[in-house]
């Protein structure tokens, strides 16, 4: 952002320097995630985030305590997303059916992207304990917020399903799964995979 | 197999020694794949696996040249068992569809299995280069496998779906899911989890 630098007074104010430190801590983050998604978390070290930025490992560091942090915050990233697609569909209008085919699809577009994708790909034991414990937590609220939108579903009649918490982790295994097959350079586009992906998972695969 | 030395001849024959060995070579990679799922491949040595056997790595290396082909071993076994599902499930009556569902079954009993949970817990890069092209080699002819039943299907009007490859990998990811969510001493046993999981990928969640 050297543009700021161009204002009448060379020195910036706080908002300024606090934006900028937040911009380069996304790019760092941004960068690590990248890094990780091609290459693997243990395969990759954070000299090789930073030679990416054009810095050097202190520079990240002056960002993140470790790489184990690095790593924590980009699951939890993923996490946050998969979080604000749950409160979306929640307030979307229709059946329960509605509300559970509106979260699906946007949890797709989470595991389309950056972090989604680490999140899938991150085994838990890549964490330290403590950092395992807490991401694990976090993900059985994801899993507790589709439990209760298919409940939802059920209570309006919308959906059948005989095991909620088996109906869970099949919706979630499918779609989790596009986090290890879908190339965004691929012919199909997120959109169009989160809407062909979500249809199967409701019609069935047996004709109607 | 200490009954064998309780034989007339206190020496073992060459079929003797060579089932022994096998005996020998399978207890090392069944110790090592356990290992494998419960800490994860990174934080697995070779002497953890040993020590769950009592004895040496040493040991170990007189069965295996290297942790990475011991993890190699492993999961070709994994893909070896979901060969052999597609086999018996393209030799099951019916319609494509039944073959499917056939198939889809005999699957999540891999993925429940030790072999299976370490061949989707384990990411490409886990592994050595050329290991790594190797098994997406052979996941390849799963995925094809599993596409051929859904045109099998598609063909004489037992399946509807526009996307035979996005369905494969629908249909894939809700169940190797499974590897990541299940638990043997879990109140589901694999044959309830593999009927109910493919009864609602066949019929959908909406109401028929």
């Amino acid at each position: 952002m050297r543009w700021r630098r161009m204002q009448t007074s060379p020195f910036r104010t706080a908002d300024e320097r606090r934006a900028d430190r937040e911009e380069k801590r996304e790019a760092v983050l941004r960068a690590a995630v990248r890094r990780f998604n091609t290459h693997g978390f243990h395969a990759s070290s954070l000299d090789d985030v930073a030679a990416t930025l054009g810095v050097s490992k202190p520079t990240i560091y002056h960002y993140f305590g470790n790489k184990d942090q690095v790593l924590f915050e980009c699951v939890t990233r993923g996490i946050e997303q998969l979080r604000a697609a749950a409160d979306g569909a929640r307030q979307a209008p229709g059946t329960g059916l509605d509300r559970l085919r509106d979260f699906l699809r946007r949890y797709v577009g989470v595991m389309i992207d950056d972090f989604g994708r680490c999140l899938i790909r991150t085994a838990d034991e890549a964490l330290a304990p403590d950092s395992a414990a807490r991401l694990r937590a976090l993900k059985r609220e994801i899993d507790q917020a589709m439990r209760d939108l298919i409940r939802n579903g059920l209570a309006d009649g919308s959906i059948v399903t005989p095991d909620v918490r088996l109906t869970a982790f099949a919706l979630a295994g499918a779609l989790n799964w596009t986090a290890r097959w879908h190339r965004a350079d691929g012919e199909l586009s997120a959109d169009m995979v989160a809407e062909r992906m979500v249809d199967l998972l409701i019609t069935g695969l047996a004709p109607r």
